[in-house]
């Protein structure tokens, strides 16, 4: 007997959530985004403050542990993250592997996260200390996997770490081989900070929704890793990137910008699901891009002045107040990373060595009131269909 | 100037929805679950009747295409899966390195389901078409991977694919080295059928939070991988083996049952989340299990008769009347896995390369109307903590 399950049902359907965009997942004392207003706080302190005053490391320990540390808490953290960026041979051997068989920086990023769990002795320890001691492991080898990714791809060898250097700038010497001079340094620590948290979107839910079925760290930051990895999450600032390499000079732009109105398609790096007002990271980020025109990079220069003059055109338009639409923290990236040698296929592995610090802090609260994630769905096909051997349908 | 954002939203704090249980999160024409009359339909057939007259092949290109096949459809996708079940020289040394690293086999499973997205040359087509293809090339290479797994934790090497047989009995061959005799093959083609789908749960939903970003299907089936791995998710089966083994011998599995019940200990494999009536899957598998009693393996037949005195102990209690505990599906599989040579650690492995079927066509109905899934969190914190230098701390 066949029962029409929809129509049976069409009456009573449920109420949909697709997508959750007005569902609280979670309670969390993180993150606060002021959408309206364009502020944003790491666990109650503005981000403007944190990027002019603080550093990656005490960013990160502040979201993992809720509090900024004492001179002797930073002291040890930071010799903790030290002592945890070297990569074994396995892991460099697996990265080397990896890109040689043209793999995707982000396909090898998870598969090597995946991977290192395996040397994590006690893996089944779940106390919130072993799990704060995963956290610092993950910080400090993500931007070593990530380093090491963009050394294999660009054809050279593994580069050990320097232990004399901060994180973001130690990042920034395994990739490039040379340590950064003090302007590039604080460009990559500010990177560092402004990509650490945003609350739960796609890849810190990702990341919670592995976790809540206990799950360990590794996997969880795994699923975080590849929900990144999409188009609509990671990735637009190498979008935008492209763009302005594609306008190629500032003389170019107008027309770039009016042919793209015309025919309604997007300008890369403005406009944002939350953000109303200008994001604040994209304000911080566009002071130091301004001052990379006195720069010595040409590339960075000219993409510079590029993305000085789009948001020229684009802030005569007044689409800002009308819209909403102000550039956001993806539309200064492109510029700013190539001051620092940042090839664009790294964008998004670095957002996620960035993000690492949120994924860990999300992961360890969730878990003091696990719930397992597990929504429903509403079915409206049929049910009892009759089964009709092979050779008579 | 601190204020104090609890206090002062208490008040206006909105309805939560830790864990999704009551929300509604897609609306799907795959699975039907009947929780309270033991139901169970894939695209509508009922699974005892797939489970007696159909296949796995036929299963899965139900649930991916929606619609059961005609004979030449059936061999055309019997043709493409044998098409796919070889591994490539690099995936099996990735295999063989990260097993020689005693990495987990789920580890292996998801880095290994990242890394092969790096041989789909049209990895950036993302038509239904082009969907469907790697759909036909995970279904079939999962299987081939976690044979390999297998093959590689008990110390042998990669064993090639037996063309002439179907899909299930192929993935014994490749784990055993031996090809199944006709009951193995039997049992191990319904295994992968009862596991093939059921509804949005975790794994299932983290694979659609990833893809709903546009990240690719490797990626995606990635995160169920990893999802899966949690114990509140897969592994219920290996726990409910390993209590049996513990038990050793059905005389004794009363004085377990009282002890356990008595310190309020979980009997494993009793119990659903979502069935308050016979799990479908375990009356089906409980079937083929008592034909294992006058089966030639002493330990499944040993294990046989441990869970049918458990069973037996069990419903003299009535809890299945009074608080809807039966049976589930996890409670039947180690009997029957180990008839087939089935070692406890591959129980999880062997699920994903049964329900990555499910996974495929959730992925692929998802896209058709993809909203970026991306739920709201309530901050409960403070906000604009005024920074103090460190020194003043």
């Amino acid at each position: 007997m066949l029962i029409h399950f929809r129509d049976k049902m069409e009456i009573g359907k449920p109420e949909m959530n697709i997508g959750l965009d007005r569902i609280y997942a979670a309670e969390s004392r993180i993150c606060k985004i002021d959408g309206e207003n364009g502020r944003l706080y790491y666990r109650g302190y503005p981000i403007d403050v944190l990027a002019e005053r603080s550093n990656f490391e005490e960013v990160s320990y502040l979201l993992v542990y809720g509090k900024l540390p004492s001179i002797e808490e930073l002291s040890r953290f930071r010799k903790e993250l030290r002592e945890e960026r070297n990569l074994s041979s396995g892991t460099i051997n697996m990265i080397s592997q990896m890109s040689k068989r043209n793999a995707h920086p982000m396909h090898i990023l998870s598969a090597t996260v995946a991977s290192i769990a395996s040397e994590d002795v006690d893996i089944n320890d779940r106390s919130d200390g072993a799990e704060l001691r995963r956290s610092v492991k993950l910080i400090a080898k993500m931007a070593s996997i990530v380093a090491t990714i963009g050394r294999y791809i660009g054809g050279e060898e593994y580069q050990a770490p320097d232990p004399e250097l901060p994180h973001a700038a130690n990042f920034l010497y395994m990739l490039t081989g040379k340590s950064p001079d003090s302007f590039q340094a604080k460009i990559i620590d500010l990177m560092f900070m402004l990509q650490a948290e945003h609350s739960t979107n796609a890849s810190t839910f990702a990341a919670l929704v592995t976790s809540s079925t206990l799950a360990d760290m590794y996997m969880s930051i795994s699923s975080g890793i590849n929900a990144l990895s999409g188009v609509l999450h990671g990735g637009a600032d190498e979008a935008a990137l492209k763009m302005m390499k594609s306008i190629g000079k500032p003389e170019n732009a107008n027309e770039y910008i009016e042919n793209a109105l015309a025919s309604k398609q997007k300008i890369m790096g403005f406009g944002h699901r939350v953000y109303k007002a200008y994001d604040p990271r994209a304000k911080i980020l566009r002071k130091y891009m301004e001052e990379l025109e006195g720069h010595s990079n040409p590339d960075s220069k000219t993409l510079t002045e590029i993305a000085l003059e789009i948001e020229r055109i684009m802030a005569a338009k007044k689409l800002g107040e009308a819209k909403g639409i102000w550039p956001n923290i993806d539309f200064f990236t492109g510029p700013v990373y190539t001051a620092v040698g940042m090839p664009g296929y790294l964008f998004t592995p670095v957002f996620a060595a960035s993000r690492i610090s949120g994924w860990c802090a999300h992961i360890i609260e969730y878990r003091k009131n696990n719930r397992l994630i597990r929504p429903l769905e509403y079915y409206s096909g049929e049910i009892g269909i009759e089964y009709v051997p092979i050779e008579k349908r």
